[in-house]
């Protein structure tokens, strides 16, 4: 039933530049954010962030799947990246937050787009310096190695953070996994 | 890019008829159980189970959805019923389920399918008469429910048991969701 569209490597995917797709996962909102790395460079493409409405829990998965697909679609990142969700006591909490993040690595699978998992300290390590940094930090140092760029909230701040450190650890990635499934 | 296909209707789902798809959901194995019910009367049409292999998250999530889209096409259930997830202490074991609940919703609300869904203790208790029925109870009911029905293992039993308790209750879904997606 799927089309899966024949995904076209992005012309400056090809030498050192890379474009990344950060992802941020949430039931809620999935903060999402796409930036470009030329070795320590980086640029800032766009950012937003999906949301699921308050209907019931399929609808609102599809409605996250459809919207992260057009973000995949109109800026065919060559890579992305994901935040590695914390697991708490909070079951239903992780129940929830598990369902939207199944969605949003099968959305990158579909287009063939290989995936980073990152740790949230990790994130927050490399992009401020520290494992416990607050969000203000990292809405502060997104802005400063991301010139012009005005994150649209909160979870696209922490979806962008997640991409710059996909770039600072980019390489390690199996790249061929695109190949095999574009 | 998704092409969502125009689900026509079953045409024994106009009169009391009804096909029902029950999922087991799980990481590495999902289980399926398609049954037709008419009143009171069951009747089997299929069951088995999706496998996600031993690959990367993102790969495996995209198998379980492939699969069981290849099940949703092939059966073109009417309604759909899914187990409620029993959220323990095991986090990680909880994200995982989450993830492949969140794909196995994906899937039915992309075919418009209107969903049910039961907790565990509801279906044994509907199925067998008693809450903490263990596999062998569930096995004995659904085949002698089910005439001439030989689940393909544990998981596809469950998911009949469910798609039967969904039977039960029919009727209690909100029906013109499916119009309102297909």
């Amino acid at each position: 039933m799927l089309v899966r569209e024949k995904r076209y490597k992005n012309e400056q995917g090809v030498g050192g530049f890379m474009r990344i797709l950060g992802i941020d996962p949430g039931l809620r909102t999935m903060g999402w954010g796409v930036i470009e790395s030329n070795g320590s460079r980086l640029s800032h493409i766009a950012n937003g962030h999906c949301t699921s409405g308050t209907g019931e829990l399929a609808g609102r998965l599809l409605a996250l799947h459809e919207q992260l697909t057009d973000v995949v679609v109109r800026y065919a990142p060559d890579e992305a990246a994901i935040e590695q969700t914390f697991v708490n006591k909070d079951g239903a909490g992780t129940l929830k937050l598990g369902q939207a993040r199944g969605v949003a690595l099968l959305t990158l699978a579909q287009a063939g787009v290989p995936i980073g998992e990152y740790a949230p300290n990790k994130v927050k390590k490399t992009i401020v310096g520290a494992g416990h940094a607050d969000k203000q930090q990292i809405l502060y140092m997104v802005k400063l190695q991301l010139p012009g760029c005005e994150p649209a909230g909160a979870d696209a701040a922490d979806a962008l953070a997640i991409a710059m450190c996909h770039a600072h650890y980019g390489g390690k990635n199996d790249v061929r996994l695109r190949e095999v499934r574009a």
